[in-house]
């Protein structure tokens, strides 16, 4: 994929950085020594990391040069480092991998989940939180629109990039032999002035992978398409206004030993 | 209904607490003047009002009087009063409404939601979290099990107890014109020991009007029989315990004007 656009992410930043602070809510650590917040976009939550854990040596991860661009200057004392999930690995075990919003772009979970666990010290914490919402209109209008004749050649299966998150039950079943497991899944409800906003708020992530192949006209009319059908999938509600769901899957896995 | 029992309402208090204080941690009001937890059982809820806003007129309410006791012994500065949410009005407005995992006992929620909001003070919150768990397998057992020949006449529809919560979007519509709304819904997934755990936890809120109109055998026979149909929807999982879905609604209303 093209580079990141920090500017276009941090537009919501409130609603995106209200789970990562849940997130860490719940995470059962006094004082790690080691944090690692992989895929830490534009440091909005390795910012949380680094106000709870003063004492830590922090170190943030993301793919995107721009994304790491913005966290550096958000916080010049946190190392940020540019890797792929998929691929990194720790030197030294972590106490604390934290990774918001992120899991969601690396496949296999299966895999992924026993490998971030197994990078742990004993007693040290995995927390991940990762959206849930391809079954929601907002992602099925986006492969919907993608399947019109003018888009389709040129997209082909842009959804293939984000990962099918597992059932809640099945990451259990691969954390609870390692861990203990705090396990959650929220619902949160935006309310939206109008169906746009729902197009701003996915354009710097999930409508990524759609865009990025098209010429800038088709751009136009991709987004106009897809703008239609979320009018008509986002009633307006008693206020005018319009509700997005977004599910979030949470999970915190403290391992034993 | 019989009086509660506080004892066996306590034995899965942490949980039970979580999402209170999940609750009031997105209350936005740092001091309001007065508070009333509606439905305060034996007072855990209540506490968490108490530690937060030490300046405030907290006043808690019940319908048991069991549970008033409890909650009297649990914190002997906070005055808590006997009535029933559905009949329950302020002297004067209220600051804060409070009700954690009373308003399913109540009925006609498009009534009562805007009655409570009318009772707040301008700037004012109404803040609820109300259990979602009639359509789990832990509740269609109920009634499932509620439905065989030995149990049924004694029984009749118990589940008309329960209100059934209307949908998100719903509660939206009933608030949206009067107050800023933030809504969300968390289910909790919990691990327990064994099937039976699940019928402790139960037994002391959603089992009750199944079990009262039942002599202490047919009670017997009633849980064996329910435990039996829980051991099979709720599987042991890698580490040999089962995990409980427990769906929870959760509205904070801020009244404008």
């Amino acid at each position: 994929m093209a580079d990141w656009n920090p500017a276009l992410y941090s537009r919501f930043e409130a609603e995106r950085t209200r789970p990562a602070a849940e997130l860490l809510a719940r995470v059962p650590l006094e004082a790690p020594r080691s944090v690692v917040d992989l895929g830490c976009g534009p440091g909005n939550s390795t910012e949380l990391l680094a106000r709870r854990y003063r004492a830590a040596r922090i170190v943030g991860t993301d793919t995107s040069e721009a994304m790491l661009a913005a966290a550096r200057e958000r916080l010049p004392a946190v190392t940020f480092e540019r890797s792929d999930i998929a691929e990194w690995s720790a030197a030294e075990p972590v106490d604390l991998l934290y990774a918001n919003a992120s899991l969601q772009w690396v496949p296999d979970h299966p895999r992924l989940i026993p490998r971030l666990v197994a990078a742990l010290a004993p007693g040290g914490a995995l927390a991940a939180q990762v959206p849930d919402n391809l079954d929601e209109p907002s992602h099925a209008l986006m492969r919907e629109t993608a399947a019109d004749p003018r888009f389709a050649p040129l997209i082909g299966d842009a959804s293939r990039l984000r990962t099918r998150i597992l059932c809640e039950r099945r990451y259990y079943d691969l954390l609870a032999p390692l861990a203990d497991v705090d396990l959650w899944r929220t619902t949160y409800y935006h309310p939206l002035d109008r169906a746009a906003d729902i197009v701003q708020w996915l354009r710097s992530t999930g409508l990524k992978p759609f865009l990025e192949p098209l010429t800038p006209e088709l751009q136009a009319h991709f987004l106009a398409e897809y703008e239609r059908r979320l009018e008509a999938a986002y009633p307006a509600r008693a206020d005018g206004r319009r509700l997005l769901a977004f599910p979030r899957l949470f999970l915190i896995a403290r391992r034993r030993d």
